[in-house]
């Protein structure tokens, strides 16, 4: 059974910051969102931690192994050295998007997003050391079959970006409503998936459902870990053999 | 009538260099990713263009007024900061779809994305600053209605991101397929589309289609001007203008 | 006659922020000092202005070509990303440090560097179109001879840096003095002056004082163009032929 | 006693990579090497640690508590997201100045900074657990008495400039001649040494020094933890008691 540490990520008051006084230039606002992603990641990288940028104003990040304390260190350093604050609430389940849902409960039961008021919470009971397990954490990294001669070099970019993005739209539905689990798009043609203890039939089975409905042929690595960064890198060694071998599910070994 | 300037902008030789000699972190991968793209718009934006992540590896921007010396500035900057180098290819059109299908057509005329000598390409003609116009560019930026209220502070994230992403992926098919048209998400629940120079009646039919769709409702506030910059601040502007008056799409006067 | 523009930039009521409510964290501070030098060297770098961190809450820099409109998008664009806001005071002279001189009385006259309530000025004249000429601006790029096989590689690295750091102090006061020129460090060995035109006996005589006082051998290549990224650059080839040569100071040609 | 771990960060070969094939843009060195200085502050940070950037090519880090993986990471990370790479030495000793020199012996024993086959070196011993104390690290934190009202309101910003300048090159010196300190100037009028067990008369010392060679008035708070970032936030707040209490000196209790 894995037990996923998922940790919700909001600004504080984001949409209305955005447009006070004035509409502020897009351009500094996607620097600002870009730059905010990359030193969370970094933040909760240096813990062997993940964050996935998803919406940007809230981002999903997978923190086990990671305490309360430096939750509170990383808010105070974004606080320090951006213009906006954050909110994070921490929640633990067997199922990702069980983890996910608690974590969102907390967080709005201290307020809306847009409430001025509700700012800097820090929330949730990270697990404790005693609880952790060496395969807490599974993840599944995606990328779809020859996509640089099937549709980089050939298409257009935004037709092979609509393909990219109908595989995505298909995957993290499917995935989440079967099986309660969070896809993420991390760039180019690569998908993570945050999983409960899927076997490879199921993973089989999201391959050939994405397949049929959107006609993109997908691949898999899974990796499974104490924390995000060793399950993650796992996978993408797992994905390599699927390269090599050309198999379309691979378990890392 | 319109006349987009685009600009693709490809890392070279990528996908190869994550995975070599091994895979390389996704945390530092993440990182670099958005940094870059946070650079890119930085230096476009100081010459009024936008930048879109899309897929990150392949960017997409708006350069309307950026002439092919400054592409050539803003390649240099990039391969003197980063352990990637970008290839760059600039066409215009009165359809911001052919003018990025001309504009690939190009780049990859030169060799494979993953073609290892084909390394910082700068390609195309600029437009010339005799014909460019006051109304060259139209943007149309989109965002769902009572999004914080009705999703944010009600269905957990994954929830909200998948009706923000199922409301993305329609959209930009259908204003792909319909209006020649380039649609972007960039944060939160926006989404900003380089169209031709579309009426009031096609934005209504693209926000019916959405709602009939996947049963988000959107708005939308459109601006027209010399620059990415300039069309995008005047865009906000009418979508303030939306938020006060309930309208459901709104031109900037 | 050189007739150099100077922007002092100033971080307004900095110091007060870096302690309220309590200290912050040092690292952050650092980095939030870094980046935001960063930031305002591409800033005013894609203007081909140069920005010199002197003392990071005060930075200094070379605008010649810039107008009042782009420092107000620069200072904009700091207050978007930061939870600090920039000052900026602009004035220009044949000599540096009159023009650094008349920029910074302009600003104090708005009041305290520690006044809450002085945010966000922009003030002075930028030079109009019409007087700019193609020789405004004299840059001289110096270094110490054989630092790799005189002290990086053979004193401890603190050694060395008191090396640096003394013929930096001494070389920054004596130009200032003698010449009324502006020194900065900016890393390695490596120091630009901003001077008013300058000779060559002039140079050899700075050259001479830093080896009489200090004891280390200095060279210098010097640049002269419209703009300061023009003469800085043509100051770094002119640096490369004394390093082919041997010769103590080199003009471009 | 104190022990203090410092490990010496260079960046391989980096003189010739700034002028090969030719001089590269000062503009985007300067991004380089602040934002470099930036993540690796971050990323000693969150480990405990505290970066200087001395002469950028070349930094000094105090890395009590950070063992030889976390340094391998660091350098992994850094290899990933920039177009240069770097050494690190670790030592340690009871004299700073002695464990730097250590640090600095061993990577010269490797090879010259401009080795193009010296790359990417990890080497020394990082303190064992159960050496380490909870006083290993005694930092001083120094900044120049009413340096606002005095100095940068009054006089114009290069004249401050010179004045802190002077000091901090009076500073660095006697403080390492006399103390086997190691001094780095902060930004502004601040000033942190990384001490042996110094008492409060031979911080009395130094501030007399520096008052009667250059003509400022100095303060100092001094804290001592097992690692840098405590130490340093201690040294903070007893600068802060300076300011309340007006006194020159002042432990942290």
């Amino acid at each position: 059974m894995t037990n996923t540490q998922i940790t919700l990520i909001q600004i504080d008051n984001y949409g209305p910051w955005t447009v006070t006084p004035e509409p502020r230039r897009e351009v500094d606002l996607q620097t600002l969102q870009s730059r905010l992603y990359a030193d969370l990641s970094q933040l909760f990288g240096a813990q062997n931690g993940y964050v996935f940028f998803s919406r940007f104003d809230n981002m999903i990040a997978i923190t086990n192994g990671i305490d309360l304390e430096t939750h509170e260190l990383v808010q105070e350093s974004i606080g320090n050295r951006y213009p906006v604050t954050v909110s994070l609430s921490v929640a633990s389940n067997p199922a990702p998007i069980q983890a996910l849902e608690f974590a969102t409960n907390q967080l709005q039961a201290e307020g809306s997003a847009q409430d001025q008021r509700r700012q800097e919470i820090v929330e949730g009971d990270p697990l404790e050391e005693s609880v952790r397990r060496h395969d807490d954490v599974q993840l599944a990294h995606f990328d779809i079959n020859d996509v640089t001669s099937k549709y980089t070099d050939k298409l257009n970019e935004f037709e092979t970006f609509i393909n990219v993005e109908q595989s995505y739209a298909e995957l993290m539905q499917y995935a989440c409503t079967e099986y309660e689990s969070l896809t993420f798009f991390v760039g180019g043609d690569n998908f993570i998936a945050i999983c409960p203890s899927l076997k490879a039939t199921e993973y089989r089975d999201i391959i050939t459902h994405v397949r049929e409905v959107v006609g993109t042929e997908l691949k898999v690595g899974v990796g499974r870990a104490a924390t995000a960064c060793q399950a993650g890198i796992d996978a993408k060694h797992a994905l390599e053999e699927c390269r090599e071998t050309g198999a379309a599910v691979q378990f890392h070994s």
